[in-house]
């Protein structure tokens, strides 16, 4: 029997499955150990721990995607360019050094890049879901929400075009570094049935540049008596989700598109794309990577 | 011959005129002791300290503006209504109590606040300084950068309307806070005549709900070598500050609009206008409060 060790490497997260050719998964393991930790323990220490607990076979192969190909991270893979079939995903994937590896063969996917000065832009991580979600047949456009919300375009089989949004960090540093955050609840978000939320939600997609002259308000809101804490993070929460779907709904076409995600953050989104009169296809997260890194896998090794 | 202590006590700065009644400097002093420092170190210090650099008359009263009179500050003002002529601020003046003001006549001039629930809005000194304005002739909107830049309109001598923008306070958060700050310089500002500021200028200006799909291109065009640290800045700045004049440009109409303050930030808001094809009428922001704060001393002690 043969099979492929795949690994989902991000920022603040490791996730490892074990897995026969087939897709059939036969061990797993994850940890807290992503990218910003392991810059200062190391990579291939956590790597190998994960692989012993999972009890990952000696002689198996490790396919990774995600930020330990960043420049920051394990060993850089280059980005790939645009449109980007999971053949060239796979045909560009950086092999470790044998000092780097040990005695695996060991793998780390490109990520993506749109290489215009005009509209430049980058992921990692994310492509490998979408190629997982290009060959369980989905098209169209793919909302990712993250801390980066990426919208991918599905043509062909191939992410075709994506677009990156800074909404969610945007929410994290006007909340917790902006004069804002004196009038916000210390913990938690807002619930997607929230008033507030909706409202704002449904000003931001009519109008996604009110956004500007809305913040400040927030403030003021508090200040004045208007709005409890916990309704003035939904305002910033459904204003800067509604101002990006705002700006992406006209552009989604009649072939529809895929919420990857529909917990959390997911939640939201789902709720915000439902007030744009939007339908998604809802997809897993987790499912999709595991298929992307199958595919890839696949193709590298002739599994 | 009788005069007044004018005094604008600012977040972060505090200055301090004495003036005959004709508005004649008498004295000045300066320093760093805003708000944020007088929270902790006590008000009516720093304050003697001042009275008595500047060679203050013993009988005068001192009349203050600014965040003094904020609920964090001294002694709540509280905001007085729209519209805000001069006798209104001077009527709500709220009278330190002798043990805070010792010997001395020591009023704080209220701040401004819309009471609309859809479009709260409040500012604290910048309504002295609009007073300034409207009584030497100013009309129209007024444009205030700063931190919080506040847009108001003059009609009839009074302060009939304001909005106010977060803009200098989301360039801040972004470019220290959020993963923006891994492609900027670490000190210093853009110069209004960079050609990255002016072409983000121009696309904001054109389409302030942009700004929310470009934020992370400029983390994107970093990475892929397509811009320096600097032109990222002035690509970030461009971006924020063009969408505030977007969203206020159409507002302006056949009165023409006033630029408070030509130096730092003010320059590059100049520039920014003047590629919305505007061209505001110059004042300076120093002149304004002190007109302000005489206006206001005159109403409330027949100087």
């Amino acid at each position: 029997m043969s099979g492929v060790v795949a690994v989902d490497w991000g920022t603040s997260s490791f996730r490892l499955w074990v897995m026969a050719a087939d897709g059939a998964i036969l061990g797993r393991s994850r940890g807290p150990e992503g990218m910003a930790h392991c810059v200062a323990a190391g990579f291939a220490p956590v790597l190998a721990a994960h692989l012993e607990r999972a009890g990952a076979p000696g002689g198996w192969p490790v396919l990774i995607c995600g930020m330990a190909g960043a420049r920051q991270g394990w060993a850089e893979a280059p980005y790939a360019d645009l449109p980007a079939p999971v053949s060239a995903l796979a045909a560009q994937a950086l092999r470790l050094s044998p000092d780097q590896a040990g005695g695996r063969d060991i793998r780390i996917l490109p990520g993506l890049a749109r290489r215009d000065p005009a509209r430049a832009d980058v992921m990692r991580g994310e492509e490998t879901q979408l190629l997982g979600l290009a060959l369980t047949g989905h098209r169209g456009l793919v909302c990712m929400p993250g801390t980066h919300c990426k919208w991918a375009r599905l043509q062909d089989g191939a992410v075709g075009d994506f677009q990156s949004f800074l909404t969610g960090e945007l929410y994290q540093v006007l909340s917790r570094h902006s004069i804002l955050r004196l009038g916000l609840p210390e913990n938690g978000g807002p619930a997607p049935e929230e008033p507030a939320f909706v409202q704002a939600v449904d000003q931001a997609l009519a109008d996604p540049g009110f956004l500007v002259e809305a913040l400040f308000a927030i403030r003021a809101g508090g200040l004045l008596g208007f709005a409890a804490p916990e309704a003035a993070r939904a305002r910033l929460s459904g204003l800067v989700i509604g101002a990006e779907i705002g700006r992406m709904a006209p552009r989604i076409g009649s072939e529809g598109m895929t919420l990857l995600g529909q917990q959390g953050l997911g939640a939201l989104y789902l709720a915000a794309l439902r007030r744009a009169g939007l339908d998604p296809r809802i997809a897993d997260a987790e499912t999709a990577t595991r298929a992307g890194l199958l595919a890839a896998a696949r193709e590298i090794w002739s599994l």
